[in-house]
């Protein structure tokens, strides 16, 4: 999805921008021989106090002073979380309100600060801030002012005992909400040449600023789904269990109750988009960061466009698998708590909904990989700021999903009792691991892959150039040529055969290597040929149905967690093999991160999905 | 230190290594023009299944492989810790046993395989594994293996109740400890280029047993630590904290009875070494894991002597503060804990200790940068994954130390009331932030800076090579050359003045930037000159006294927390604060990477020491 916030890597240029800013370089410039020397540190000077600091100790400078101020704002609210004694929920919102009217003043700073030098063209990075990207920002960032304008409701309701801070961090919240997207949309994809220094600590402020926020939506949310777990397990006469509930309720009456009562239901069905809104946010402001004061080269690249033609099938399934998703979850929302066997049926309806799906999503991802691996392609492996941490925050953030499941897995082969349902699980666990390797092994090789259309004419171009170059006709120095290249040679054009498929270029890195590890190629292997109706476009058409297939899915698996309906509380086996306080810690630290890894593959899939 | 995993970046390629080993590229071989084609991905290849698979998304095969089982194993340790119903120790211990194991038969195939294949030269990354870093890993091997010999002597003592698996861990372990010792002796430095995908798993299994069973060091000591200080709490009187040990002695009689209390003490001191020596191979395997694959040219680059000549002040410095910190351990341990007044004066000693030794390393690491941002040069950012490792390792530990300072100061601006010795705790929390920040900068623009000998041969050959190619004296062409370039005369070599420092080399890349941000460059600013004692041979000398000094401070700071010397225990502010449960998983989770920060800074510094 990053890799959205950057378009597929240009297969010319390592970072490709669409125009060239800076002046070109002096007159006797040395050349670095090793070290390729970044702009922001010149040619060594004698004696003159350096003017900036170098790129790379500027990143370690901000990313210490971002890492402090993120560590304080995290203690903070552990502090608030555990009801620490002396820290109210008004420090950590003034805290939250401070890190905020900063990041403001920097970016009106930023804002006009690039407006008033219109005229030096801004370097862009053409990988960063995809348009659909900064679409679905925005859209998550008006349900997050919809939940300012509950909270200031609520403040309002709730005035006689709720202390100023808890009226004020809403409305600076929403304030600093609508310009952080407009910053976004102008300036997500600058890559600063000036300043940079100064510029990185705002940059990196407003990281930490929005993950802070992040956290506190999140903890804000584990604590209200927590709560209603604890009424689920009372109702279910559970009284092992520590029961005290978690209550942060104001301690006065609501005026007017009725809409009082709505409003803090309602906030907490916004929650899941404003931790959304948070994180992407930081992510897009994490590329601006890594692209300050990068080298980049101008080259225009290729535009994604979204075409929905030849995916019926992938999108039938898909919103037939959304609309069971949010069938399930109603009824299990419904049943949950209600009564032990109602539980119990709700937990097995969902548990056999997940399996088949995953079950479905890992053959979908598995072919797709298959299809890549026979029909190969060079992987793109340009620097990319935006892909790398788009695979990054894949794998990340499916360990979070990986340790629940590995819990429940435990529980289960450990536990002494087995209620029938609690079987259901562990299938369900393993196959949230499987499902999610495989998906990210998908996703990582289709956004490596150069576009399909320019990956044609580069290794035309790459052929024509070589051998031209050296005089050799390519049929008589590659004599295995043979018949192989063509079949694919690109449409329309007409080329000659040994000429379309560099079948001879065959970099024999290292001869040990090959008797090991591969089947002699010199042996004409016999060629596993891709079938005839995956070649060609028809292979194009399959892989776009994987992937809308599995972009409909991610969104249908985002929907469960994300609304309250949680198996890993509701089960109970694990909170009886490993104590309620500690399990609820596991969930509570590694559901937000499950959460989002299904709404960042989503987003990956839906680039994917373009680039193909 | 990984750095000293790998000698410092030469500057001449982007990764050096000593012996070219593969065969050349063949016939016809295509440019690739953008991409640099990995040597795993070959040209692509019609209708042919790719036999090998690309590298990146080999490694993310690999890693999501090694995340799975690391994670599957955090679980079981916090299964353990929480004395999860039905999860043993065997367990645990059967699962770590088993990893070993696997882990000892890759490292066989692979040292067999290497030493058959003789006759193909080995590359090697120069950078890897530098001797002093070999060196310091076998001293804490060889620890470790003492250690294993007394759990297998406790094992033999309490044999009656204690399960098989408490006796073949140990013995497993001292094993593995040996083989992989050896390892990494003859292939830490190896860049695998054959069997990539195989090894690739091999190797990042090898990283997370070894994380794993750093982890399982840490949760033993951490244990330990929080039995001690609850028993302390207990003559102390407090009686308000849940005071209940969190036994795991076996429920038999041990024979001999005197040396069994004398091994179970025992054994306590020695795991602070064992839990470096984890962390240490698990860093060292994972460069090995980056370098897989990866392309270099070879080219000798300067070895690193390490010479004590001229580093009096700093030696004498740092050993009387070493001295100094043994005596202030010893007087803590014997006194915190005895009575409430022996503990606070305990206390305040070890803060008031603190707060001096802060002060002194944060000023000398303030000079060290001060002089090279005066005397700069330009920073060698080429590619080099042993150096990057060790910036992130010095940030990311760091960050864990700084979660414990913000507690401290967190809770004694929120605590009611205040002990005359938690005054201390404030300024020595602060000190402690700012201290490392400071370090972390020194440590990080010395390692990236080219070695200065070399740099000094390089600027003379880029100066020389550039003009003359381009037939235009320097001096005509840089007017402001002027008498600025005297003064850095390489010593001993009679270089015309414009030829010996290129001051004209100015790629006025942003000239908007430069009115904003740096000083006019044109317009001679009053050049800043470092004083006379501080230029050339004596500006060495200064660095390298300080580097020895915080080299000798880094391990005196170290000692206290390793040897169970913890106030954020024994201060007992936070833990009112907080609460006594969540202060001691934060201080639980973050003292590992506090303890690790000090000892990485000190082999870094070390490293830094060879270098300047």
């Amino acid at each position: 999805m990053l890799e959205g916030l950057g378009s597929p890597a240009s297969p010319r240029a390592a970072a490709s921008a669409s125009v060239a800013g800076s002046s070109g370089p002096a007159a006797c410039s040395p050349p670095s021989s090793s070290a390729p020397r970044s702009p922001e540190s010149p040619a060594p000077r004698r004696g003159g106090v350096r003017a900036s600091v170098p790129q790379k100790l500027a990143e370690m400078l901000s990313s210490q002073y971002g890492l402090i101020v993120f560590v304080a704002g995290l203690l903070l609210l552990l502090a608030w979380a555990v009801h620490a004694a002396g820290v109210s929920k008004s420090d950590l919102l003034c805290f939250l309100t401070a890190l905020m009217l900063l990041q403001l003043l920097w970016m009106l700073w930023y804002v006009g600060r690039s407006s008033a030098h219109r005229r030096l063209f801004r370097l862009k990075d053409t990988h960063a801030g995809a348009g659909w990207l900064r679409g679905s920002i925005t859209l998550f960032a008006v349900i997050t002012v919809i939940l300012g304008c509950l909270k200031i409701g609520y403040f309002i309701g709730f005035s006689e005992c709720l202390s100023a801070t808890e009226g004020v961090f809403p409305v600076t919240h929403s304030v600093h909400t609508l310009l952080q997207v407009y910053f976004l949309w102008g300036h997500a994809k600058d890559i600063i040449q000036s300043f940079k220094t100064l510029e990185r600590f705002g940059v990196i402020h407003s990281v930490f600023t929005n993950l802070l926020l992040w956290a506190n939506g999140v903890l804000n949310e584990s604590k209200h789904q927590l709560n209603e777990h604890k009424e689920r397990l009372i109702t279910l006469g559970f009284g092992n269990i520590t029961t005290v509930l978690d209550d942060h309720t104001p301690q006065c009456n609501c005026t007017p109750p009725t809409l009082c009562t709505a409003i803090s239901h309602g906030i907490y069905y916004l929650y899941p988009f404003n931790i959304e809104y948070q994180i992407l946010a930081s992510t897009m402001l994490y590329v601006l960061w890594k692209n300050i004061g990068r080298k980049v080269d101008s080259h225009q690249h290729q535009k994604m466009q979204f075409k929905s033609d030849g995916v019926m099938v992938g999108a039938v399934l898909g919103l037939t698998v959304l609309a069971a998703t949010i069938a399930v979850v109603v009824v299990y929302l419904i049943h949950i708590g209600r009564s032990k066997t109602k539980s119990e049926s709700a937990l097995i309806m969902f548990y056999l909904y997940a399996i088949t799906l995953l079950m479905l999503m890992g053959a979908a991802g598995l072919a797709g990989i298959r299809i890549y691996r026979i029909d190969e392609k060079s992987l793109d492996e340009s620097k990319n700021p935006a892909r790398k941490l788009d695979s990054d925050l894949l794998v990340g953030t499916a360990s979070g999903s990986w340790l629940i499941s590995w819990g429940s897995i435990l529980a289960i082969l450990c536990a002494e009792g087995h209620p029938r349902y609690t079987w259901y699980n562990l299938p369900y666990s393993i196959l949230a691991i499987v499902e999610k390797y495989i998906q990210n092994l998908f996703i990582f090789e289709s956004i490596h892959r150069e576009p399909e259309k320019l990956s044609e004419d580069i290794q035309t171009l790459r052929v024509v150039t070589v051998c031209n170059g050296n005089t050799m006709p390519l049929a008589s120095s590659c004599p295995k040529s043979g018949g192989v290249a063509r079949d694919v040679a690109p449409q329309g054009k007409d080329m000659p055969p040994a000429a379309n498929g560099n079948v001879c270029m065959r970099e024999s890195h290292d001869k040990e290597e090959e008797k090991q590890e591969e089947s002699s190629w010199g042996g004409s292997p016999s060629p596993v040929r891709l079938p005839r109706f995956l070649q060609g476009n028809a292979k194009r058409k399959v892989l776009r149905n994987i992937a809308a297939f599995l972009f409909l899915c991610n969104i249908s698996l985002w929907i469960p967690p994300a609304f309250g309906c949680r198996p890993e509380y509701d089960n109970g086996l694990e909170e009886i093999v490993f104590g309620f306080e500690p399990w609820i810690i596991v969930v509570n630290l590694a559901m937000p991160f499950s959460i989002f890894y299904r709404m960042h593959a989503a987003a990956s899939l839906f680039e994917v999905y373009c680039k193909i």
